[in-house]
């Protein structure tokens, strides 16, 4: 039986101890292409890179594992090894290990979730881990058993092509267990902070606080981290809003010539 | 009566005819806050800044229309107005008028569906408008009847948070009407071109042919657009696969020791 070939980027960079736990992790159960950008591309989203060309070089190569460093973001990493590097179609897409979590509305500017959702446009099977701490020395031990049964499992579940699974890992030493989530409502307040150059002028900085929409239901990816609990957040690409599509037919017309 | 107060940006650059047409259509209509790239972002997604500072320059203030360019992405943009520049909360976040479509796939990518997604994230109705024409001379002139009555309507649905809708005009002189759809399922393909310098190393351009996997689909925003039609596609910025939640719940589990 072939060994699954995986690929792997994030959005902390080539060298963040994430993604390094994460090939690790998963070195024993799959073949592993690894295309990360050459440093920090945290927020990125799924921006791609039109107006600068793109470049990669080899960090190392040897059985089984493949590992390139590249200038430009998550998503172009996906591209050029989907296009370039990869010596045939992976059997997965998998962003992470995040430094930071992408639960709720921050998957929308997750680089890591950028790496699942190029994935899963280009109709591979995609995850995006993510753990819930944003220290460069965050401890990803717990997250070790995990891994490589979460792949197998999302391997074997054949997902369809414009989805993958957003999954996130609670801050704490022991699991509670698991649960399949809905993404939490949540909102970004006090998000930008002024200061005064000593000779200059007022810059900015992006910060602020996250507050919870729906902090007690239970069937959030927010609940589930906060009580212990590994998140699986399924997500899907095609992002009509069916409902409001079906109210919004009265808009539907044709003007007077039409079909001319 | 108070006129609407509206806050436009875009992922071309403040300068970009798409985005100064889009104002000239709105002004009778409504007050304008502009706070738009001081260059091009095309591509640009739901990336925001972390790593660098932002700043702001006035480029023009008048009664009823303030203009500012930002050094930052469409949704610092949209973060710095509404923290920072804006005199009240928005009744409408729009984006646009892109130069180039952003039907189907291409909605993920694009930093003119970023500042949409972004004011939806917010609470507030956000619209998304795009003209199937990259030119820098893309002629926006048989738009002008539909922005203003597009924009009233928009205000009129009174949207939920987390909803916006992306607009795509086809590249006609007449259109043949609207169609409310879902997004069409495309997948580019052939994205890397490959480029040697004369004295280096070989460098890649993001290139790429987006090819239709549902063409004939009549509900599609491809379709719609194709056809002549202006494509209003409703957006749901909650991702959540609920058929796939629902699929999955037997990986829910509790550890042994979990709930002590």
């Amino acid at each position: 039986m072939t060994r699954p070939y995986l690929l792997l980027s994030n959005d902390d960079g080539v060298n963040a101890p994430g993604l390094q736990f994460l090939i690790q992790a998963l070195r024993p159960m799959a073949d592993l292409l690894v295309v990360a950008p050459d440093g920090p591309r945290s927020g990125f989203s799924c921006s791609i890179t039109s107006t600068q060309p793109l470049r990669y070089r080899e960090v190392s190569s040897e059985p089984g594992l493949s590992v390139y460093a590249c200038t430009g973001t998550p998503v172009d990493c996906v591209k050029l090894a989907l296009n370039v590097l990869a010596e045939r179609r992976p059997d997965m897409v998998i962003g992470g290990i995040n430094h930071g979590d992408n639960a709720s509305v921050n998957a929308h500017y997750s680089g890591t979730m950028g790496v699942a959702t190029e994935g899963a446009l280009q109709g591979l099977p995609a995850v995006a881990f993510s753990l819930c701490d944003f220290s460069p020395k965050a401890d990803f031990t717990p997250l070790g058993p995990y891994l490589p049964r979460l792949v197998q499992q999302a391997l074997d579940l054949h997902m369809q092509p414009f989805t993958c699974l957003n999954i996130n890992f609670p801050l704490c030493s022991r699991f509670n267990g698991i649960r399949v989530c809905r993404m939490a409502k949540s909102r970004w307040e006090k998000e930008v902070e002024m200061c005064q150059h000593p000779f200059g002028p007022k810059y900015f900085w992006l910060v602020g606080e996250c507050r919870e929409l729906e902090p007690e239901a239970p069937d959030t990816d927010r609940w589930a981290l906060a009580h212990g609990y590994v998140a699986i957040t399924p997500v899907n690409l095609d992002v009509t809003h069916y409902g409001l599509k079906d109210a919004l037919q009265g808009w539907s017309e044709d003007s007077p010539a039409a079909g001319q």
